[in-house]
């Protein structure tokens, strides 16, 4: 068993002979979206995979959310990059017996957020699952640069400033209420939002591209620690962030007499879609505290080397990517 | 329980307040690939579910053998509408213990597709499928329009020409040759050449769109009764084709003996990827018999009406779409 990581860099060997430096393409293989130069103008192009049991849990969630989430966060990796969505494909894997009410739901959820993203459903595929197999849906999703330059990976220095948008945690929150079945609770409601109705931070991500203000960029769909760790291997930089800094979700009393964390979750807790991102400190002071209601918090710095520590107590710790990995 | 059609409808119904018309969108869902206007070109975009259990098999099918169809039936949907390809994009669910030597196996012989059809790899996701899921490749495949028009499958006419590439029903006869274990015996190994190692027709659906010769196209993936159906509704049209002009493979007397019909399978069969196209008979002379040593066979013609019918051994029968529907 290899870990996510370990499969990629096999899979990007393997082809290695045929995609590097291909023409027309001004990011491939290992940022969020590849992104393309087709004729005048750049696209983004990104593929993600929704299944359930991994990426929703139908005992637990409404068909209808989870087909608004499996667009949304295929969505997220083109805020990721500073695109404007626009269209998408989906390969849908399906037992018989769920082809009927089951779907329905499922695509008028998922219709509901490509109105309310602006995107397009321009084709795809369908696939008789087995009978007790669980649902897949494959999401192709195309997205164009306007202006500006997209935002890669790639490109943190040291001494760069880090930026968090929203709330570190809330959807993770909103799952532990879910698995606890205390996400019928009126009071509750609102905790829930981002776990259910994550909204992915496409006008943040494009006025970052235009203005050319972040020299990297990720969306934090596995996890703050993990995300960080992807951010900081792509650019060979280290980083140092301050727990204290972090806007964690307030955690309803019950939780936390419950040995729940509201820290572990910001730090590890996955499925935010905020974006990550580094500015050079020259250039930080034009970073707003909010972005259109989204809260925008300086939670550290970009450092030389490779390690990743937290500021914890004020005590610094290595701080090891322990987010989400689908093989661990 | 839903036939495949009937899903694909209840999608296209869910999303129409979406799709229909966008901008940018020279054509959208039920085609072989959308077609995109993006900057001053045309951009074909399909994708793929190509699922072990459903497309290989992995006790019959050597690794490499599925990692390279994985493709090339993915870049077929790009030779039929006349495309270039250039990009494609990857989700692989994979469980644990297929992520070492089967995936490596699996990814070179992809990686052989790719440089001989000449795509890059530009992204994709990998997910971690339970203990003992089928593996499954989600391609996503982007091909350029170089010159001419792109060729749907809407645009047949009555009287219009039809024509068929290569041997009708060589993939089916390599699958059945497999499923009785005669796919070792070397003097067979030539009857597998089309199920093991497809080769989609990327020359000529080019020269078909770069020359504006074809009216409609589609490419022979779900058996030629099926796509020929599907060919004849997308343009409100019928079509008589003629048994006897079918170019079908040399069946081997062992399989004949077996109640083994090649008629049947040159209606029927599926997995050929050559391509189904349609000709005004004014120009049908200006198609060559054969087109870079591909054998392309004038079939029959496009009928007013809905009705498809074959004629065999004199009289003429209703031919149904009895190939390929993951649904049944």
């Amino acid at each position: 068993v290899r870990s996510e990581r370990a499969i990629i860099a096999s899979i990007a060997r393997a082809f290695r002979a045929t995609g590097r430096g291909a023409p027309g393409v001004f990011a491939g293989m290992g940022d969020d979206a590849a992104i393309l130069r087709l004729g005048q103008s750049l696209w983004a192009v990104s593929t993600d995979a929704c299944v359930e049991g991994a990426h929703f849990l139908s005992g637990l969630h409404a068909p209808e959310d989870s087909g608004y989430k499996a667009l949304a966060r295929s969505v997220s990796d083109l805020a990721a990059v500073g695109a404007t969505p626009r269209y998408f494909l989906m390969n849908l894997a399906v037992p018989p017996a769920r082809t009927g009410a089951w779907l329905r739901r499922f695509t008028a959820g998922m219709a509901r957020a490509a109105r309310f993203l602006d995107m397009h459903l321009i084709g795809g595929d369908t696939t008789a699952a087995p009978q007790h197999a669980p649902v897949s849906a494959n999401l192709c999703v195309l997205g164009e640069i306007q202006g500006g330059r997209p935002v890669l990976r790639c490109g943190a220095r040291p001494g760069d400033i880090l930026f968090l948008s929203g709330v570190a945690g809330a959807a993770q929150l909103g799952l532990e209420l879910v698995r606890r079945n205390l996400h019928r609770r009126a009071r509750y409601r609102n905790l829930l939002r981002r776990h259910l109705h994550p909204e992915p931070r496409i006008a943040l991500g494009q006025w970052l591209a235009q203005h050319k203000l972040a020299t990297a960029m990720i969306d934090t769909s596995d996890g703050l620690s993990t995300d960080l760790f992807n951010l900081c291997s792509a650019g060979r930089v280290g980083a140092e962030i301050d727990l204290a800094r972090l806007t964690k979700p307030r955690v309803p009393a019950e939780l936390l007499r419950k040995k729940f964390s509201p820290e572990e979750m910001a730090l590890h807790g996955g499925d935010d879609y905020e974006l990550l991102f580094a500015v050079r400190a020259e250039y930080s002071a034009r970073i707003p505290a909010r972005f259109k209601g989204v809260p925008l918090t300086t939670i550290g710095r970009i450092t030389a080397g490779s390690v990743i520590r937290v500021r914890e107590g004020g005590k610094l710790r290595t701080l090891l990517p322990r987010g989400w990995d689908p093989f661990r």
